[in-house]
């Protein structure tokens, strides 16, 4: 409709203004996801005295998971997640420094696909020294089980490759490329079918972009402070200039959705875990009685609310008891 | 992939307790709610000092705003946010008692559609005595000029049909259907199209489901405070009965989709306003720079990043700057 170009010209305000005033804004999320942090803790560790009794509880949570995840659950890891999954956990394991900071731990039953029961994985919020931010991960081992490996060898080939990035540090990006276990996985990730990969995967993930140690992320931050306080004086910055040579090392990842994928889990999966168990077990309810309801005899043919005869409420019902989508609730 | 069905029945925790948990967790996010809201209340105020300077700030906001808003504004909406919208604010007008009761205010320069230079919409959240909770609101009246009413007589129909309403309260609801206000919304309802409504409708908003006073709000809410206490005691407590009466009256809402639009407006646009805006800013100079790329000298056919070259940093780029979309903030 109209031209937007040139309202900011068109006024006393300046883009530098309006980003500091951002930075203002995101110092308070920051201090609230704290306080957030802080005053669910509690309230979580109940939550798992809890469900540590419920069988088969977070199975069913990735059963009624979000699209956003549920798109990357294949039926091995349905199989796998019914039969030996035993606990979820999230952590903020830097929240002073970053509340955005996740720890992401699943346990495990003895099992046939492999020997851990454990598998933690520690997603950095860090900024790269030309200004990228993101989070940022080691590839975890998955000690799979001969003939079982849900990820074709791709964790196996990504935590290889990360052993030869750390034995050449010095090495460019596209020198490491040429290296053997690198080419090795950017073959694999170039045959790979990203719809197929499924959930395991993301133990693999580095980065979306590329990864950023902890004295880059310093040197990444300091350069950011600097920008901050040069526009809080009134100065044009200028953005860092972007390094294209990290985008290559983006072309060796296997979960290239990692990052939003640890996201989904940590900030609707985790906190919401009890309405997903909920929907679960009122859909699995849904279908017994609707077996139930079909051996009746005739019914007159209007809409009878299944779930409403069961549950004795409405589906219609919202943001109450645990019923079906609720406003995202954040930890 | 594994049955559900029992895996409470099967476990020492009951749903009561599960319940209990649940509202415990909702204590502390109302909490959380009111903390955010009071800290970020002067960065609010310090954005309005800019924004008011910014010709046609919210307009470009709205032109760029999430599909969830998008959607419900036609091009004739969109013409006269570019002509006359000069701002908007979202205010928790009663934060102490509950901070998701969203008061909405649009001011407008003198204008061709409309005698207003300001609209409020108070959306308060209230508790049913039959336990729903949600947005309800009362119609506000739009004085339209004559042969300019963007909603074709919409509002001005749900406002008449809410004077009769105050004007009947000890009626049913199925009693009230009958009334000549009541008969004329529904008949204008029945034949709207819901694509072509258009933004303004949401004035005439009442509810998702049935109309909350203050007073059945409070019924609702000392019930649901004797469940919760039953419960916390460790009772089995029947939800109460659904009121299926209350549905008749969502059939004359002029705007079903108007809680939804109401959070995503409070939730999301408010809080996000400064990069939806720069997202439009930078989507119109691409725009421009794409005009004059095509009128340099051939290129070689790589791919080139136009934004990058225009704005210095990369559409990759994100949570950053008010680069596009960012992790929700909420108010």
């Amino acid at each position: 409709m109209s031209s937007s170009n040139g309202a900011i010209e068109a006024s006393p305000v300046t883009y530098e203004q309006l980003i500091v005033l951002e930075h203002e804004f995101d110092d308070v999320e920051t201090e609230i996801m704290r306080k957030q942090y802080e005053m669910t803790k509690p309230l979580y560790a109940k939550r798992k005295d809890f469900t540590d009794k419920i069988p088969n509880f977070w199975a069913l949570v990735f059963e009624q998971s979000p699209p956003e995840l549920d798109q990357y659950i294949t039926p091995s890891d349905s199989e796998l997640f019914a039969e030996c999954l035993k606990g979820v956990s999230i952590e903020r394991f830097e929240c002073a420094a970053t509340p955005r900071s996740i720890a992401l731990k699943l346990t495990f039953s003895e099992n046939e696909w492999f020997s851990d029961t454990v598998l933690e994985k520690k997603f950095h919020y860090r900024r790269s020294p030309d200004g990228w931010v993101g989070l940022v991960s080691e590839p975890v081992k998955i000690n799979w089980k001969e003939g079982q490996d849900l990820t074709q060898g791709l964790t196996d080939a990504a935590v290889r490759a990360w052993d030869e990035r750390k034995a050449n540090l010095t090495a460019t990006v596209q020198q490491r490329l040429e290296l053997p276990a690198h080419k090795a996985l950017l073959e694999m990730v170039e045959k790979m079918d990203p719809t197929s990969v499924g959930f395991f995967a993301l133990f693999g993930f580095v980065s979306e972009r590329v990864y950023v140690s902890a004295d880059e992320a310093e040197k990444g931050n300091q350069a950011e402070q600097e920008r901050r306080a040069a526009r809080a004086r009134g100065d044009k910055v200028e953005e860092p200039e972007w390094n294209e040579d990290f985008e290559a090392e983006a072309e060796i990842e296997i979960c290239p959705h990692g990052e939003d994928l640890a996201l989904v889990l940590a900030d609707d999966v985790w906190p919401n875990a009890i309405k997903y168990f909920t929907a679960a077990q009122e859909r699995d309810d849904e279908q017994m009685s609707e077996i139930e309801f079909e051996e009746d005899e005739d019914e007159s043919d209007e809409e009878v609310d299944i779930r409403a005869l069961v549950t004795g409420r409405s589906s219609k019902r919202k943001n109450d008891d645990g019923d079906s989508p609720p406003p995202k609730r954040r930890t």
